[in-house]
């Protein structure tokens, strides 16, 4: 493991039970029944866990959107061509797609990063490239990338997860884009979850049974050649992860030591939450998880996580587009904790029990 | 029937199909697997058919909030006392309950309404002061109100809501406050759907199991004493209704007549959607069903009503919080519909199916 690895993991502390207890306590102070607000409540008081402070702040927002390219693909595990990949790319560098939209209703600022596209793509100054390599290996043939790439992976998510903090950064969403990555998503759930692949395989953007069959046979035989090992989950992300996933895991780690929420998206922001609870136990309390996808691996997932979603819309673009919406529930949840008046400042009686 | 009453029901047509077949063939030119934004791709379809154009605006929303007392509270039914109403009418006008908060993220003006407070309040320009009493009579003795006072209740609902439409409006959601008032939802859900009141009973703001006991003792009482008559709606609010949930009850039928889409909120609102589709079928297709609340009536009340929440968190507040939260998700697909790129405008390949 490298350095800056090591020391961000390191710097991630327990959720700060003082400012959650106040936060809770404050809550019970507002003019609604205890507990009517449901996982609005929660939220909130995690929130004021991990930021420290018993009344948090959803202010700057702000979503990291990663985006890669999979050697696998060559086995047909997509209903879409690879190129989607930097198309798309440049759709979000233009403020046409899923995420650009939800996140200007959110007020969050996107941060677009090709951490492995398997093209050159040109030089935009609202694109970070942070390219690990022109796309990973095909892993039936062997381990998608090597560990010395996965630890880079990893690091770049870290610094540019640290670049976006310094400025002031209240909240952050995980977001994703390549094609094939669903598959590289499986292969990370069946290995660190030890589940059969046909459980946590899913249809990614829409394939019919027989591709479905065929997509979970890929895995198996990526997991046959690779062996990666559940105990070394870098080994995991080597041998059949992504550049994006290995990058999110990176910025899920640094947000974590910065007191940052996350606000993880779908399927796979799941696998790279896998990943990275695995070399961190701490980060969970961090993690906070806006949906469960439409992909079928996801629910599977998250109980594994021990994580309940907030939303249940079947969505399953990924990109980021459910981490702002949940993003808009954090605020919401934020909000209703410091604006809401008491019962003694607005002059409403408490309970009486009447009834009793 | 009133006039009015009789106009408004009669304005109300079906969706506009084309502007939904076209909402629809948009959704499959933008740049996403289709279905991939999953309710929120049929929420903006919904929307075209209710606004009836293809592209659905979001813009001027608001949330009504309709308080009144309950003449039941005698039989202490609710956990908090009488005044709780009028103090919470307060709590809106100077901005501190929950919706207030909610809805100021959300960009929603909120229309506060005193539909029977059982005391007078004072004179605030932010307060429309549309008493149709002083609050009502206790149920299990005899009627709530009169049938004429149900009429006026219905007819403020829709005067109310007319004169928002005028202005110019988006999207309306749906708020309550009433002490005892999910007393009378249950009666209603009771009577409209035919089932056992205990099945449609809960603890409104946290009743204790003996206390809930006796609140199903209440209703079942008060529905023998009026025997309301499900074939009439208007009969059922009169018996055991409330002032708020008729003026609601006409917000709703008045909206569908504008074609102004209703986010109903709870279980007081959704109590009001059985009687307003009971008088006015279709007035289905314009409502949206914002979340499901913790009050353990309401599922089975939106199963009846065929409506799928968009949200489940654990909510009963009430007040028109959830709907606030509805309305959020409804701009969202909106803008989506309206503001992504289509696979040509950003130069997407479509899918190719290569794995097949």
């Amino acid at each position: 493991m490298s350095e800056l690895l090591f020391r961000i993991i390191e710097m991630i502390r327990p959720l700060d039970r003082e400012a959650m207890a106040r936060a809770q306590a404050r809550q019970n102070l507002l003019t609604k029944p205890q507990g009517s607000l449901g996982r609005l409540e929660e939220l909130s008081v995690q929130l004021a866990g991990i930021q420290g402070r018993p009344l948090p702040q959803i202010r700057h927002k702000a979503i990291i959107t990663m985006a890669s390219d999979h050697g696998v693909v060559a086995e047909g595990v997509s209903a879409y061509p690879q190129e989607v990949t930097s198309q798309m790319v440049y759709n979000f560098l233009s403020g046409g797609a899923a995420v650009n939209v939800i996140s200007r209703q959110v007020g969050a600022r996107i941060i677009v990063v090709d951490m492995g596209v398997a093209t050159e793509l040109g030089a935009n100054p609202r694109l970070l490239s942070r390219k690990v390599a022109l796309g990973t290996q095909n892993m039936t043939l062997g381990p998608a990338m090597t560990e010395a790439q996965a630890v880079t992976a990893l690091e770049t998510g870290i610094t540019v997860m640290m670049s976006e903090v310094a400025p002031g950064l209240d909240i952050v969403g995980t977001g994703d884009m390549g094609i094939g990555n669903t598959t590289a998503s499986s292969a990370i759930c069946a290995i660190m979850m030890a589940r059969p692949v046909a459980e946590v395989t899913g249809r990614g953007t829409g394939l019919a049974d027989r591709q479905l069959k065929h997509k979970i046979g890929v895995i198996n035989r990526a997991l046959a050649v690779n062996q990666p090992d559940p105990a070394r989950p870098l080994d995991v992300l080597a041998k059949v992860g992504g550049f994006e996933i290995g990058g999110l895991v990176g910025v899920m780690l640094a947000a974590a030591a910065h007191r940052v929420p996350v606000v993880i998206d779908g399927f796979i922001s799941g696998a790279a939450a896998l990943i990275a609870t695995s070399l961190a136990p701490k980060l969970r309390g961090f993690l906070v998880a806006a949906h469960v996808s439409a992909e079928s691996g996801h629910k599977p997932l998250l109980n594994h996580l021990g994580l309940k979603p907030l939303l249940d819309l079947g969505m399953c673009l990924g990109e980021g587009t459910g981490a702002a919406l949940g993003i808009l529930l954090a605020e919401t949840a934020a909000r209703v904790l410091a604006e809401m008046a008491t019962f003694t400042e607005a002059g409403v009686s408490e309970r009486g029990d009447r009834a009793s």
